[in-house]
């Protein structure tokens, strides 16, 4: 006896190292279903949607899916379209001709905000649809959630990338700034913080989008770091911003760049980093100074997952299919943190995600707005994951000089 | 009854993430001989010699040391001064000084070409001096190495990196284009190749140092793949240049950096990638195009390192200290490739490494002159060492449409 419900899931926005635990954990837990007729996914989201452009997830072995699963980056594929009205019409559309009676949609705040009007506009066609998204995304901004998945394995891949710089730059002294994602939200750059062992070991300096960037005040701080260790590790996010709110990055970008959204590209080009370099070096006269931008690599690192981050996608999917399918409800799935460190997974309502952005707390950044504060290190440290790699130095017992005495 | 011999050790160069393996393989095998009374480490390579900044390594926990070793850049740190005549006659005061009569210095074909120096000035002193260069470099281009210690780790990464990044681009299509260092030799750029799992995984093209760079066939190539994958992921060498031999890189650069050996700087900054990036929007008219520069995190990225590196350069440690100690040799540890797969280790003079520079193969490089040949692939897997992250895709059963049949 094959069941009769068909269901539908699809990746949007930017990929990372977890999505498609997310994708498995649904499919897997549907699968299970004795009413689940069909599974198909969308390729590149919403628009695979509206071109009938879909995959047979029954078909796919579980042996194969597991392996899928610890892949990074959307394995159905994803798209940045952002869907007016007309859209999710469209989509609805395909989703009566396909008799799709639950959608999933995994995705940040834009792709909640789909799910919301679709599901509106099913109710006003009076087609039964069992709608929920499935969070996800690297900046960790969704409201309602102790943190998202996808955002643990990119901050350990920043906080090791910091942890490596970090001894590379006291290996070979100078100024070192690098640029990490995250427009509005500074939970990704905030994470370098956690590379530091040693009481002298960098970021010395951690700029976040949630506080105006004055680059007098940043050359001052990064003055008074190198006159202090010789040395000077800069964590910087990419969104920061003057007082009226423009992006640094824009006031020295020649062709900007803006998306769907109306947003100024940020990712994909290395000119903020380049940029404080060089005010570094024509302000403070320091002659090595380095900029790197961690650009794709921080979201879609093949090798550099959290194992709690994995296990946590994995459920969100999970709970999802169990949430929609056990219980036809429509939400948008949030993990809340009830112990230390465990977590429980809610059904929020959908406009309590859509298209709002959540940022860091005031008590996570320190007064002078170039740090974090430990309560921020309390919080990140369980999202990390096991056998985090550390840093050991030389205690270096020194040797009494010969000739210099 | 304690030693008389007394050994002083130092690194110099860019930093590896594993060069500490040869750094405590050094130290544990000469602490293991009863004839040696004083280890030390000189702090930031030549520059810690000349300064008498040395720091005890007798005092170091054989435990400590073992965490060090596991911790990637120079733990003695390093320095990228070049030695003249006039600045090693000042090391070997100082060697003399303090009655060093075995010298290990870990670096590249600079920091062979020190020692070399630095034996002639001792012989001619009447110093007894046996001194080795024990290799290291992420560019693997020492002369008559099958590969040098810190380029299988920092392949690893670059592999690692483009499997993901192509993914990525699968998920969302466009052009990527991503800057790997080597300024002479293409080896870490080709490493890219090895991120091949199925037939249209990128990277599609890769473009070394070893050929000329022309930026119409470039665009002809990106143009080309484009048109047949929807999507197009570019590896390239930050040494690329034109037929001049002039960098690509500094053909944009607004402000030209020199370092000590006159070399423009390459690393620390994205503008090459932007160049490229920018290059391909004006001329193929392709909307999304994002370029990264893996900068610093491709050498220093603290939990990504090959075991085969790992292990082969705790050898080249301990068989610098045999040759040196037990057989009072001066030279270069060089490693050997045996067998398919298997090394073995022999002292090169001085001379074979010295200030010389060995790039890739013509074998390695394909007809065209933008991807390697299988004969690199043969050659870099075993490298890479043990449980390589792998990626996989959905097979993707594709769902007959309704609407738009």
């Amino acid at each position: 006896m094959t069941g009769t419900q068909r269901i539908l899931i699809a990746q949007g926005g930017g990929p990372t190292a977890v999505i498609n635990q997310s994708l498995v954990g649904a499919v897997l837990a549907a699968r299970g279903l004795p009413q689940v007729e069909r599974i198909v996914g969308a390729r590149h989201g919403v628009r695979g949607i509206v071109n009938e452009d879909f995959v047979d997830l029954m078909q796919e072995t579980t042996a194969h899916l597991e392996r899928v699963a610890a892949t990074p980056a959307s394995a159905l594929g994803s798209t940045r379209d952002k869907p007016d009205l007309k859209y999710c019409q469209n989509i609805l559309e395909v989703l009566k001709a396909h008799q799709i009676g639950h959608f999933f949609y995994i995705g940040g705040n834009d792709s909640s905000d789909t799910v919301r009007i679709v599901v509106e506009e099913a109710k006003k066609a009076g087609h039964a649809l069992a709608a929920v998204h499935i969070p996800k995304t690297i900046d960790n901004d969704l409201m309602g959630n102790d943190h998202t998945p996808g955002f643990p394995s990119a901050a350990r891949f920043v906080m090791q990338a910091f942890a490596g710089a970090n001894l590379d730059n006291a290996a070979l002294p100078g100024v070192y700034v690098a640029v990490v994602m995250g427009r509005h939200a500074g939970f990704l750059t905030a994470a370098a913080a956690l590379a530091r062992t040693q009481p002298d070991d960098g970021p010395h300096l951690v700029y976040l989008p949630e506080r105006v960037f004055e680059i007098d005040r940043f050359l001052a701080d990064v003055k008074s770091v190198h006159a202090k260790h010789g040395r000077c590790v800069v964590a910087v996010s990419e969104g920061i911003h003057d007082a009226s709110g423009d992006p640094i990055a824009s006031k020295l970008a020649t062709n900007v760049e803006r998306d769907a959204h109306g947003n100024v590209q940020l990712s994909g080009t290395g000119a903020l980093a380049d940029l404080l370099c060089d005010e570094i070096k024509a302000k403070l006269g320091i002659k090595r100074v380095r900029g790197d931008t961690f650009g794709y690599l921080q979201r879609s690192f093949l090798g550099c997952v959290s194992d709690v981050d994995a296990r946590e996608a994995r459920e969100v999917g999970e709970r999802a299919v169990q949430f929609a399918l056990r219980q036809g409800q429509v939400g948008s799935v949030a993990i809340r943190r009830v112990g230390d460190y465990a977590v429980n997974y809610v059904l929020q309502p959908l406009e309590a995600v859509a298209a709002r952005t959540r940022v860091m707390d005031d008590a996570f950044i320190n007064a002078a707005g170039n740090d974090v504060t430990p309560a921020f290190r309390d919080y990140l440290r369980p999202l990390l994951g096991s056998d985090l790699p550390q840093a050991h130095r030389l205690r270096g017992a020194a040797v009494e000089k010969v000739l210099k005495r």
